[in-house]
């Protein structure tokens, strides 16, 4: 990094952001580009569908940020504040969360949008999402795991819920998952020797009247007859009302007994961006049209985060890759025009194309307005999408693995390597089983909201109202629960996974055996004590 | 399954598991095996030190035991009991922790051996092991850690510590997984230039005077004289006193300032194994040379777990992958023998070889007596590990990997997919920092032994005893720490992670704010409440 030249601070290691940083190093040599980003490496999220469908391998939809931005500062970080009046950023890195102020001369905002779920009740504690590959990978083993578990299942209606997935968004990446899903399942059942008797059941939710509204009618119905060939059921039409543990319901009150519900609809902006105070417009923060933001002469904002005018267009640019490689290019050409004191130009994008692959080794694509569809716009997806990989890594592995997983079987491994959440928010149905007998549960529950019941031979049992909590004595002794307990109405609660119970008990344990005389253990009150 | 036909119970899917599951199947169509493991994959040991290394992928070294084991009937699940009188097992499924008791015929128990290092304080908490995928790869992580925060580290003594890499133990495991961890930080330095100043440190613990006691001498000398020509230090004749958070310290009592420490050595029985009640030496169950259990005509014990003497040797089978593939193949004709009242075979065995990559395209090899080192036993490495892999998927991969490894750099992404462990304990030497100002801290501390002092202005400040707690009132607020907390002694904690904490505290918030008037909330005191 140059000392004294004027410092650039990117803040997303994404499509517009990478774009942005390697252009303007690009144009600039000696300039100082610090960019920032949760993770230290770029996610080629259009590859994400097929880490859920298990073809290729999640580590390899993503590039490290140092290979492909030689010359730039790089900081593995999350962004605390950010001062536009003052010129500084407040960054936390690294597991002790070292708080860190750095200046910018000129700030660009590309830290794209999350997901948010919080307008469907249930989605946010039971809808996967596929923002970056651990996610990805986390549906896989999950998809794996619901396998496993139906293959001992000896219940018949929940082995057909274990085995009945749900795709909520009829847009490319709802589409592409549930081909890749589909495919996954194809696959990995004849592992499965006890299933062969029950089908699985795939059901694609859409609020629209069609699929892939990206691309042209005739490839959309292209698309909607293959998946449609392949058993694939779909509910067009259909909002979604609420989520639960064991099922997902529509606006039109249909029940859809799952175990499997992928959110792929509902984006929102970032905790940063809300708290930024600029002039949003759908969750993306408004620029000019040269991507400056309003009032300020060195804050720009692009990619997904930012909603620039298009000229000769009433819509803004599109939240898609394409358009964010543009605007990274053409943000570099304005930043350095500002500098100088040059004009900027205002932003242009036109979209070469669209690809939507069906699993299978079948895809839709429109290229240059050229409309293919079939193995021949597979075979198209394939090549384009090695092109487009960031790095020659990744372009070789990615591809090596798509040729080989036409020859070799898809693993069922399931590791733990997902990373099992220690704590999660459950949402139960009036009726829901919650513990059966036999089971030594999957954790501590705190009840939220609602209520629920432990079944009593005489009739009316326990019951347990928000503040209330239960399943702590059967894990403690490690013996099964001997009744069932049920959610007595739509409820909500909150579980302390088995193991991370536990380890929390010895530890308090092992503190109070210690205990000097006459001490009181006062702090251990912010660690659970035993229920 | 085959009704009826006697059922064979195998606990364990590591070598000898698989193997004899395979064999059984194989020599007796109809015959009901049943396997039971915890993870539903089988993990190919010997690449551990390569996905360490990032050599290859973690996915590639386990291989889906129902691929592996057609007909075999498959439980991914914990054994919970095992009944050798009333001849069943209990064993613990899904997520739901669901118990089940099964029935056997045959017991085979082949559950290996665990790490077991508390042996040596400090180990448990700061030593990292190797034994599984999931563990390599978080050990991988751990190391890309180190030189993302050494990057921006401004303290000296704190960027060396970061980037000095230990591993105790010169046995196989050890030395080529110091190999691979060298390659790995050598091919990863460039992308890092702010470290370019400071050279990585790498240092061999070994108790005895000599590495890779597994070979003939003149090997064991040319891998050592490869790796401390890298500016490897061995440290031979040493053993570990103890390990804390910053440091490992010698029986010599020299003090090793290093944010990681390998431990390969140290194994124990599973908890399982010891709950048997079975005669054991050094760990491991006694077995007759037929691999029986004494005192039981149908339960046997192979490979780690067991400990069977061999005809024509005072030594019992070693612990190695070959061994325990011998092993499973004997005793698949054992209990064959058994079943049709023939007389069973003692095992015998004799190695045919042994091997030890050393990284960068070097290895040493014993090969029917054959000794080979460098290049050309590197290349026969590659060639012979490749033929034992489980699966074609996997031989393909694996070798693909380890061809494109020679060609591409090195991946430096980080991925959370290690899986962050919500809480841990945390060991400090007196006078060590464990809470610097202007950190948000990695969660809260609770005081198990010693204690802990927090820096006041005027001198001596707030003391923590065990019990107390320290770090809640920054993480709720957001705000870093103001001072220092230093250990007054040696001390140990339980540190509960920053967001483990605040998802905690947010579940009570909402509880309390649905209590029902007058509801006391009893049931919450099983979850942490705040400090």
């Amino acid at each position: 990094m140059a000392m004294g030249s004027p410092r650039i601070v990117v803040i997303g290691g994404g499509f517009a952001g990478t774009t942005a940083a390697r252009h303007l190093l690009r144009r600039h040599r000696d300039m100082s580009v610090l960019l920032v980003s949760q993770e230290n490496y770029f996610v080629y999220q259009p590859l994400l569908p097929e880490v859920v469908g298990g073809a290729i391998h999640a580590l390899d939809t993503v590039a490290p940020l140092r290979e492909m931005l030689p010359g730039a500062e790089l900081r593995a970080a999350s962004v605390r504040t950010v001062d536009l009046t003052q010129r500084w950023i407040e960054v936390v890195e690294g597991s002790a969360g070292r708080v860190e102020r750095l200046a910018y001369d000129h700030l660009v905002l590309a830290m794209g949008l999350v997901a948010d779920l919080s307008r469907y009740p249930g989605l946010e504690e039971h809808g996967f999402t596929v923002k970056d590959a651990a996610e990805a990978y986390a549906l896989r083993n999950h998809v794996i795991g619901c396998l496993e578990q139906a293959a001992i299942m000896g219940d018949e209606s929940h082995r057909k819920r274990l085995l009945t997935f749900v795709v909520v968004g009829g847009g490319y990446s709802g589409i592409e998952v549930l081909g890749e899903m589909h495919e996954l399942v194809r696959r990995a059942l004849p592992f499965y020797p006890t299933l062969h008797a029950t089908a699985p059941r795939f059901v694609l939710v859409e609020y629209q009247n069609a699929i892939l509204p990206e691309v042209p009618q005739d490839l959309a119905h292209y698309a909607h007859r293959v998946l449609h060939g392949r058993g694939i059921e779909f509910m067009l039409g259909h909002g979604v009302k609420a989520a639960a543990a064991t099922a997902l319901e529509l606006d039109d009150g249909t029940i859809i007994d799952t175990m499997t519900v992928v959110a792929t609809i509902g984006n929102g902006p970032t905790p940063l961006a809300r708290e930024l105070g600029l002039k949003m417009e759908h969750g993306r923060i408004v620029t000019e049209p040269d991507m400056r933001v309003p009032d300020f002469d060195n804050v720009w904002a692009i990619g997904d985060a930012a909603s620039t005018p298009l000229a000769r267009s009433d819509r803004p640019a599109p939240p898609t890759a394409q358009a964010a490689v543009r605007e990274g290019e053409i943000l570099a050409a304005n930043i350095l025009a500002a500098m100088d004191g040059r004009p900027t130009q205002p932003l242009t994008f036109k979209s070469r194309g669209a690809f939507a692959s069906l699993g299978g080794r079948r895809a839709v694509a429109l290229v240059f307005g050229l409309r293919l569809s079939g193995l021949s716009a597979w075979l198209l997806w394939l090549v384009a999408y090695a092109a487009m990989l960031p790095t020659w890594s990744t372009r070789i592995r990615v591809t090596l693995e798509r040729l080989l997983d036409l020859a070799l079987p898809r693993s069922v491994t399931r590791t733990r390597m997902g990373g099992v959440a220690p704590s999660r928010y459950v949402r139960h149905r009036a009726g829901d089983v919650v513990l059966s007998p036999g089971q030594l549960g999957d954790g501590v529950h705190l009840v939220i909201e609602g209520s629920y019941e432990q079944a009593a031979p005489e009739g009316a049992g326990k019951v347990f109202l928000p503040g209330d909590s239960f399943g702590q004595a059967e894990i403690a002794a490690g013996m099964p629960h001997k009744r069932f307990v049920r959610a007595r109405e739509p409820s909500r609660c909150f579980i302390l996974g088995r193991e991370e119970y536990l380890n929390i008990q010895e530890a308090l344990r092992q503190a109070r055996e210690r205990l000097p005389a006459g001490q009181g253990a006062a702090g251990s009150a912010a660690i659970p004590s035993e229920g």
